[in-house]
């Protein structure tokens, strides 16, 4: 009777793993989708990028009621109750991340109306650093992998790089020309949001190295 | 044995929203202490300000704590259960607020050491609006009341019209005096702080919704 329930619950546990890294795979693909609709100025795209967030959002609410039921059915303890506290809170940056995502597609359609400011050159390579973090953080986190963990909050500071030389650019250019004001703030937005999803995959991470190692760091850099 | 166990229990709950409601009560000075720092160009309040997002880091490591114990411990079922693991969620979003009252502060040091751009109107009432919003989430969760939550979730408009009204006055000033663009940027990000606070706000007073109608309207806007 143990063995059974405990087989059964490594299963549950196994489909919140799995289903977790599903719903990081779509948040990254409407990452990169964001980002393209912007640099390959496809509005098509950003609209159906603002249509994709509900299914991130149908995961969020699917995940926490598998998370609440096996709380409340099988009683983890230890480190499989840590692991479940935390694919909670994982899930809710997940979401939000899908949210921002949505948002950079709206930016992405004001600017698709109007001349192109700059070759978009630093806002895609940012893309993909953080579509990367988002990635390596979940992967940690299904696999306790705390080394990968303590890479993502390491290379957050290459994001935070990328979006102040990008800061930089853009307040030349509203110096220089007060015309391209309105769009510069549009696309220092977007450099904002992504900024933030780095700053998601950074807390996945840091709550990873506390799961595995038991030690807080989320607030060691304060 | 049962009611003991039970009045225990009880009781640790109690403790979890009391010091929810503390660390609710500690970011909202956050939140007033930030705009003084920037309104009152006193920086030593920012430094103090910024030094401060220590202790909410503190309160979100030990409430986390006190939530993974009684999960462990007493096993709480059904709506005990949501409220455990929704107190789990929130004060990951009390801690973030606390970063980005942080953030507002590093700025307001950067503003402080320039001349003023323009009296500080709109961001102090965005900031009133926005405290007042945390506040009111973190007390509909704790009393289970819906409608207050629900007010919340209304009143996030209020807060993105202040932050829309605010951007059109930066953009004016910009495109008349390229001198005012960096200022101008500063501000911007702060609007954009207090703008994400409110968001914390209605993510919780979603949530909460959520745990006394058992609907989920977390997603129903989109």
């Amino acid at each position: 009777m143990k063995d059974h329930m405990s087989s059964q619950f490594d299963a549950e546990l196994n489909v919140i793993r799995a289903r977790l890294l599903e719903m990081g795979g779509k948040v990254e693909i409407m990452i990169a989708n964001s980002m393209r609709s912007l640099v390959e100025r496809d509005s098509a795209l950003a609209e159906q990028t603002i249509a994709f967030d509900r299914e991130i959002n149908a995961m969020e609410i699917e995940i926490d009621e598998k998370c609440l039921y096996l709380l409340a059915r099988r009683q983890p303890a230890a480190r499989d109750l840590r692991f479940v506290t935390l694919a909670l809170k994982i899930v809710t940056d997940l979401e939000r991340i899908g949210d921002q995502c949505a948002s950079i597609a709206k930016h992405a359609l004001e600017l698709n109306r109007e001349a192109q400011l700059k070759p978009y050159i630093d806002l895609p390579r940012m893309a993909d650093v953080v579509a990367g973090a988002v990635r390596e953080a979940l992967d940690a986190f299904v696999r306790g992998d705390a080394p990968t963990a303590a890479r993502v909050c390491r290379e957050d500071r290459f994001v935070d790089e990328l979006n102040e030389q990008l800061q930089r650019e853009l307040l030349t250019f509203m110096m220089e020309d007060p015309a391209t004001v309105e769009r510069a703030m549009r696309i220092n937005s977007i450099s904002k949001y992504l900024e933030r999803i780095a700053d998601h995959a950074t807390n996945i991470a840091e709550m990873v190295i506390f799961l595995v190692e038991g030690k807080d760091i989320r607030h060691s850099k304060v």
